[in-house]
């Protein structure tokens, strides 16, 4: 059973790729209309538009974005192509750890070699791509939704950490998704949000986009999980993913990796929430994902304030890796994948 | 072997009690005169200082500062410790968690019924064993280094959560005066500080003690602890306490017991340093410690201003307990304590 959220978090209108800015959510809501490439580098980059499939999407956008400013001096179909993957890199180097994106550059990049006809016809071609794209990613994550909502337990709190919700996504959510779905079926379900520091992403847009849609939602600080755990406050964990290896090790924000250990540590099940498309079967166990390095001020500031000592050393990691010895089940628009996770990805992309 | 840190927290001087404001720091390097009982219970309340045993300290400055006032309108001794008793309840009032505040509040009680003369007399010892428990902090807390220092390898990077200082302290610090006293020792020993959300004392206060005293210092938030102890980063964690149980079961900072889960679960060693006035032998285990639950503007905003949405539901425990299979050893001025806790402690008391 499908909820109906109102939001759309990236969205093709008028040749332009629209998005909700998230970086001044929750105390502004407004969209941004991203009209080139270069812009929606900038955009993935400083995280305008952030959560994997979301990104995903947005580098489908950047791909058709370039192919309508190539139109404008490129004629010849070779050279288009040519100019076309270049920036097709570059809106890959945006930001390393998210498989999606590279997913969904190199699906249009398939659709551009293979597209018949003139560099006109490449670029319509592209744009109906993107436009596609959008729709299925919503249709899988209903599909996610409905998969996952069997194993939410009646009347469960569930905890998530940082966002993979409809802002994580183009408007349903793969972690928030599947608590949209079970919410419908039972509105006793409540939700513990992790704040997710260093870019507060559960404060900021996981509270903001739960109320929004009338679901319960009490905001916990990261450090909090183990406590409300061994109370008995939280039955389930779901949350979503950035990289997936072949193994079921699963890369997704940093503080993921801790809420997985306290929770194995209380026996209480720990699901990610991801479309196939987030898991790279190219890769063998999450040792092989590479971790972004963000900026300091993520960690050293916060609304542009000093919260520390001046000169104290930062790291920075974006992403944590949890092992799959710590994950109960990988929640798929095919089903739920459970250990061996070899085994059942295998099958899954069978 | 002791290092001399240059921050005196907690001081007598000329009949008031002299305190840094910890509420401002790093931003701003100000003391405050606290004069009257009604102050210091705001002072304790508010977090102008805190940590354990400097709220010890600044209750039993508090006793003094109530007798003070007494002595300028009550004669009779009779209807003087009467009334000084129920300042006494006032200010351990202030906060629920910390045994220690019951612990120097008490003590100065006993010193106010057992000295003999005028109300005078009485107002007098009470101020001369306030400064007495200044010192012995400091003594103690050097104790405690000197034993602590013994169990930190060469060149280890030590992980700390909330602020266990100097500014915790009279001046030296529980779990910080270890690492002091392990750096004099050895001048490659690292720190890894949490940033300890809600209040983030670790980014305020710790980061700018152990920069203050040249100790290198990285920050790190609250969710990345596991992350680092996976890359062998962490080679082991040392806390502060706010109540420990007979069987050793431990109060601190609400996400120590997120720590120390993860800690057990990459097999880091997890020590308690807290000086004996922190062992609360009434109580049999961690489920009889009062936690403190605090305003829900430390978990909504963020220098003043909102972080979330604004119809969020928020729980805000200040403190958590560890329970003791997961700790490797309390660290006090009697020694390290090491399992059965029950028993060591029961030894350290006798």
């Amino acid at each position: 059973m499908a909820f109906e959220s109102k939001i759309k978090t990236i969205e093709w209108v008028n040749n332009v790729s629209r998005m909700i800015d998230q970086t001044i959510l929750p105390k502004e809501f407004k969209t941004v209309d991203i009209k080139t490439c270069e812009e929606m580098y900038f955009a993935i980059k400083n995280m305008i538009v952030r959560g994997a499939p979301a990104i995903g999407i947005a580098g489908a956008h950047g791909v058709a974005l370039a192919a309508i400013e190539l139109l404008k001096t490129v004629n010849d179909k070779t050279v288009f192509l040519q100019k076309l993957n270049q920036k097709a890199d570059y809106l890959k180097s945006s930001r390393p750890t998210a498989v999606n994106l590279m997913w969904a550059v190199e699906k249009q990049m398939e659709i551009a070699h293979k597209t018949q006809g003139s560099v006109n016809d490449v670029t319509k071609a592209l744009i109906n791509n993107g436009i596609k794209l959008e729709n299925e990613d919503i249709e899988i994550n209903k599909r996610m939704g409905d998969y996952g909502a069997e194993v939410v337990p009646k009347g469960a709190v569930i905890l998530t950490h940082c966002n993979a919700g409809a802002l994580a996504t183009v408007g349903y959510g793969t972690a928030l998704g599947v608590i949209r779905s079970a919410f419908a079926k039972d509105p006793t379900i409540k939700v513990f949000a992790d704040e997710t520091r260093p870019r507060q992403q559960g404060a900021r847009l996981t509270t903001w986009e739960l109320t929004q849609d009338g679901i319960p939602t009490t905001l916990i600080t990261d450090g909090m999980c183990s406590y409300f755990m061994s109370k008995g406050m939280i039955n389930m964990v779901i949350v979503g993913a950035d990289r997936i290896a072949a193994n079921g090790d699963t890369a997704n924000k940093i503080g993921t990796y801790t809420v997985a250990i306290a929770a194995k540590y209380h026996n209480i099940p720990f699901y990610i929430a991801a479309p196939l498309s987030t898991i790279d079967i190219s890769i063998k166990s999450g040792k092989e994902i590479p971790i972004e390095e963000r900026n300091h001020e993520e960690v050293t500031h916060i609304n542009g304030d000093w919260i520390c000592a001046k000169d104290v050393n930062i790291i920075n990691p974006g992403f944590d890796v949890t092992p799959n010895e710590l994950i109960t089940g990988i929640i798929t628009e095919k089903g739920i994948l459970k250990p061996d996770f070899t085994e059942s990805i295998k099958k899954a992309f069978s």
